[in-house]
């Protein structure tokens, strides 16, 4: 059987883990890994996979996995979709989530590619496990509670307000979809803590929700990738009230968004032309192996 | 916008449930009632619905929610998928989905119709999950806890043993997919209950259980249609270990049952002709309402 052929495109946090994952896909091999410039020494563990900065120096590509920030999805997807190489990515700024599949649509319909966005836990499989139970109980109530566990985006916040030389935002859920913020800080020399904390208090991603900083040495010696979910649902089947559904997840956070972009990019293979999101598309197709084995183990 | 006309066919404890659930579907509409004869009373609820015994009788019908036991699955979907009609089915014998799949598939694509199978909880809704796990964490072991919930299959099997006059069949996980049975008989005059008791331990669908019989004098009073699921996955994403996932309901089966056939009697009016299983089309296809609020909403 032919391997799917799979380029990583931007090699952080995210890209490490893809690696791992195409490397334990039975149907699946790396074409390369893309990158930027080449100037940083090759990491250890590419030893024996191709680095380069243009796609088209790895040969024949069926999938480009982006590993980048989501803010440099689109332009990289356009790139590759106009190649007819398909791209999957998990994009996770919500509110901009449609537009960036219809750009992506249009291109990838007119290269015979597929896009599938936003293919991480949240985007990705929890969208998955939210539609399917708004289906199972229509009318009802959706919370998804996220952590305890590091938030990227408010650890970037946070880092970029002035006094603060690295920061962890850490997502503690109350339940509700409530969230209390936790942040740890390393303070620059020559700030005053409390008006370093008044500054992240007061800063946009932190002055909605209850928020506590605190001064530590280190930031490097309390980080942990370890995230986690619990989300409910209670709601009304037909007219039958108090249907109680509930999903929980303690993960390796990178670990499952490679996980999910693999998944994907084996799915991205069985699509007609365009642009999807994870809950678009079958997911006997996110599954390595034969059909009738899938559904007779599965379904 | 034009409704969907959807015929429910067979009209036990999931019919009951179809109609109050086709009742709250905004896009579909109920064409009726098919049953084997008209010797019973109307049911005061379909007062204004037409009850026949032959599908044609009730006009033009896109779908047929067969809500019939599992056995009687296949001659009605060859049936009515023989006139064109889409069908939708709970079907639940686990180790005969595929052949049924084989068998419907070729009648539904040679009447350009669709026939989604095995489409309630479990198979069904629980499978997506089952099948969006093992994409999550490809290496690793998934259990399905059942319970505490009163299952048909064995209430039946216990109610078939010589000297039982009613019985009820509780399902009780015991963790890692086993489970305890606990049965719940009224016994026939002029029976032994220790007799029955030890007929019913030995009987194919206990034996390989923990079972335990109990003499009550009236299962009606009894009787609750809750169930419950809890499935767990731990396993590992690429190369990371100790991924841990959770799924809990606490639901009214037969309201959770007949929520999911009319949301995958929506779904088949999207797919090509053929007969698939619930992880084999798209979890958006599923729900009500427009693409673009469905994604901005859920993703």
């Amino acid at each position: 059987m032919k391997k799917i052929s799979v380029a990583i495109v931007g090699y952080g946090n995210i890209g490490k883990f893809v690696v791992e994952a195409l490397q334990t896909a039975p149907d699946m091999e790396i074409a390369g890994v893309v990158r930027r410039s080449l100037s940083e020494e090759k990491p250890l563990e590419l030893t024996n996979i191709p680095v380069v900065t243009d796609i088209q120096e790895l040969g024949k590509v069926d999938v480009a996995i982006l590993s980048t920030p989501s803010r440099k999805v689109e332009e990289n997807a356009q790139k590759y979709l106009a190649m007819g190489i398909h791209t999957v990515d998990s994009f996770d700024i919500h509110s901009d989530i449609w537009q960036l599949k219809q750009n992506l649509d249009t291109t990838a319909k007119a290269n015979q590619a597929v896009s599938i966005i936003s293919a991480g836990w949240d985007p990705g499989s929890d969208s998955v496990v939210r539609a399917l139970l708004q289906a199972a109980a229509p009318k009802g109530l959706t919370y998804t509670n996220f952590g305890p566990g590091m938030s990227m985006g408010h650890s970037v916040a946070a880092k970029a307000i002035e006094g603060v030389k690295d920061a962890l935002s850490m997502t503690i859920p109350l339940g509700t979809g409530i969230h209390r913020r936790m942040v740890y800080i390393e303070l620059e020399e020559g700030y005053a803590f409390e008006q370093v904390a008044a500054a992240i208090k007061a800063d946009n991603y932190f002055s909605h929700d209850e928020t506590h900083v605190m001064q530590v040495d280190d930031i490097n010696a309390i980080k942990d990738m370890g995230h986690g979910v619990n989300m409910t649902r209670k709601g009304v089947s037909g007219k039958t009230q108090n249907q109680l559904f509930e999903f929980n997840m303690r993960i390796n956070n990178p670990a499952l968004t490679a996980q999910m972009l693999v998944a994907v990019a084996r799915a991205s293979m069985k699509q007609r032309p365009g642009c999807y999101t994870m809950i678009e598309i079958p997911v006997i197709d996110l599954l390595a192996g034969d059909r009738e084995s899938l559904i007779k183990q599965l379904v």
